[in-house]
């Protein structure tokens, strides 16, 4: 099918996925978590190819991140019947007002209708998407990056065959055949059949969204993350954050990319970092500031590793002289997802939680914790760095829209 | 002042905007509306200049909209007044979850940051758009057309000496002064100064902003809106809703613009319709489908007359066999604004409210209610037909973002 056919498939289907009932939704994700588990040796299978076209042309990493292990599928399954027992978003009534005409207007949770996402090698992303959308009553196209094209096809039909068993469209879930450029221009410009694209990946797919889009589109993911430990920091505990957020997971969003440190707890600070860091495994290279050149050893750090989101064992340190600055600091360089002060004092964190204009502020906790799962919704589908609609993680009910209902007996105005 | 620097100086005073009380921003709006009384004589004296500039260029209609006298700048003065009285909606806690691990996280209702409105001829937006962003915490840059010019830049001259009176920085309070195209491309394309842009205004603008902007954009405005007269109608209460939401005011978007009519109560509505429709002053014009021809006297309608926004007492007529065909009209027609179904059958009505994909669906009850103030909001900035973010009347909430403010211990993940 051309992109345009898939399109046109997943609309169609639209209706009867917006009118699905809970029990058919969840019965739905649960036939396909049972699928995804029977369909392992294709879906391997299909890995397999993926890994061998990919093999010398994409690094470790991704090579990684393409691969499928029965494990991997499992976890998968998993994800699945977690979304199933999330609480249903459709339907709910979100405000209710009676008007003095005796008007009744009530504001009710809708689908979106139909969610596009963009993603790249993952082969995880494709059921852990065609799950959220299929629960938040949207039909879904999804358009994987080419080295994963074998494998998501392999998870799309066999989810397909679970959405199938329980009475669903199957065509409200579909995979763009086509893995070129063309496809995911014609996703970002097909005005009326999408209506919410949301690129997941780098940041040259996310850029170029937002750059050509004219479907509205929901900015994910980039995140140049600052932990600043203030004047008043408990350094111990600066320490444990920033060891946290730097190495506990360096690929993700959430990552801290940059500490920011006030001037007068930079001598008992920085050479606790530099032990805890440089002995971490694998080490911590530091890029470091001239000021903080004077205390510590490590990389002069030039001007673009304070604009760099490293996802790596890389930290770029920067003293500044106080809060002021520090909130100077990220303003001009934050991707506005995640940062955090590290104070003993409550009216420098409230400042530092007012004015700083991140999707996520924290004050004395990791920034790892940006998440869907630890912010309580359950599961995401992304973290939105944009301030319209939905900002940091995005669960159900931020893939769905509103409606207002209005019922009346014959009111004219 | 070129148009980046306006949008710098709007972004410089962002956060004095964000961090200004209640108290502040509401003695603002007070006397934003006392120096528009102060000024009225200014006012008047460049509306002046931009009618003689406009008379015989525009039509009527655009130089009504157009035209200020001493009421309608003391409207313009109460409307400022009025937003001072609605709750402030930064700051608000949106949602608020205490997690296992000890962490505190509250959602919480934070400023957009810079606004920025496109719109035409009626000065009037000047005021009404400056005092809703001011009241969200926002700073504004206004974009009006060439033709109101003089009457925004004096409008606005008014309001920056009120907010200086009360202490905001006038800066958070910009009119664009190019008024060719350029200036509104560049408000389109500016990532990062421009945190939301707002067209309000003919279909061309808001496609224009639709297609060529990279900052997020919310759709406004265009209405095909559609009543439906079922089987089971009250054909007076059905004349009477579609009267009012014909008539009663054709130039606004939450106008009727299609009447379809269920066969079985075709013979019986037809003829009244035509009556009173007609009979109206002034005088309605039908553009009937065959079938409605073959009852009643009109205009007959081509295909494009169920595709247009007419704005005028012209009203579109169609005959159809039943609610599955109205719903199917309504999807392939309506500009999901609003649309209405009159009938004394609760299941069809609940079919219909349930399918039909528009901002406002309506059971007995005129289109004409889509409206801020009528939805109970107090207030709007416009009607929202896109999905994402806001959708109907837009009100101070809506004119909103949040971020999630998270508290700890020194948790790590």
């Amino acid at each position: 099918m051309t992109t345009r056919e898939l399109l046109l498939a997943a609309n169609a289907a639209k209706s009867a996925m917006a009118d699905a009932s809970t029990e058919t939704k969840n019965a739905a994700l649960r036939a396909m978590a049972d699928a995804l588990i029977t369909h392992t040796g294709e879906i391997l299978a299909a890995n397999g190819e993926d890994m061998d076209a990919a093999r010398g042309h994409i690094s470790e990493v991704m090579l990684d991140r393409l691969a499928l292990t029965g494990s991997r599928i499992a976890g998968m399954a998993e994800g699945l019947r977690q979304v199933a027992d999330l609480p249903d978003p459709v339907g709910r009534t979100l405000r209710r007002v009676e008007r003095p005409n005796g008007l009744t207007i009530r504001r009710t949770a809708v689908p979106m209708g139909v969610i596009a996402i963009i993603y790249e090698s993952r082969p995880n992303v494709t059921s852990d998407a065609a799950a959220l959308a299929l629960k938040a009553g949207s039909a879904c196209v999804l358009r994987c990056g080419k080295e994963a094209h074998r494998s998501a096809a392999a998870i799309v039909a066999a989810l397909k065959a679970g959405m199938e068993q329980a009475g669903l469209p199957s065509e409200a879930l579909q995979l763009v055949e086509d893995t070129t450029r063309a496809s995911a221009n014609e996703l970002m410009t097909a005005s009326g059949l999408v209506d919410l694209l949301i690129p997941r990946g780098g940041a040259g797919l996310i850029r170029s969204c937002v750059e050509n889009a004219t479907v509205n589109v929901i900015e994910t993911g980039t995140g140049i993350c600052h932990v600043y430990a203030d004047k008043q920091a408990d350094i111990a505990m600066a320490l444990d954050i920033v060891e946290n957020a730097k190495t506990s997971r360096p690929s993700v969003c959430n990552a801290e990319e940059v500490l920011l440190v006030h001037q007068d707890i930079a001598a008992a600070l920085l050479p606790r970092l530099r032990e805890r860091l440089t002995s971490h495994e694998p080490p911590v290279e530091l890029r470091l500031c001239p000021r903080a050149a004077a205390i510590i050893d490590g990389t002069p750090a030039g001007p673009e590793d304070f604009d760099t989101e490293f996802l790596d064992y890389i930290l770029s340190v920067k003293i500044v002289d106080n809060l002021e600055e520090a909130i100077a600091h990220i303003a001009a360089h934050s991707t506005h997802h995640s940062d955090a002060i590290v104070t003993g004092d409550e009216a420098a964190a409230a400042v530092f939680l007012r004015s700083v204009d991140s999707a996520a502020v924290y004050w004395n906790a990791s920034t790892r914790f940006t998440d869907g799962g630890e912010f309580g919704l359950g599961c995401e589908m992304g973290i939105s760095t944009q301030k319209l609609h939905a900002r940091g993680p995005m669960g159900l009910e931020e893939l769905c829209s509103y409606k207002y209902i209005v019922v009346g007996e014959g009111q004219t105005r």
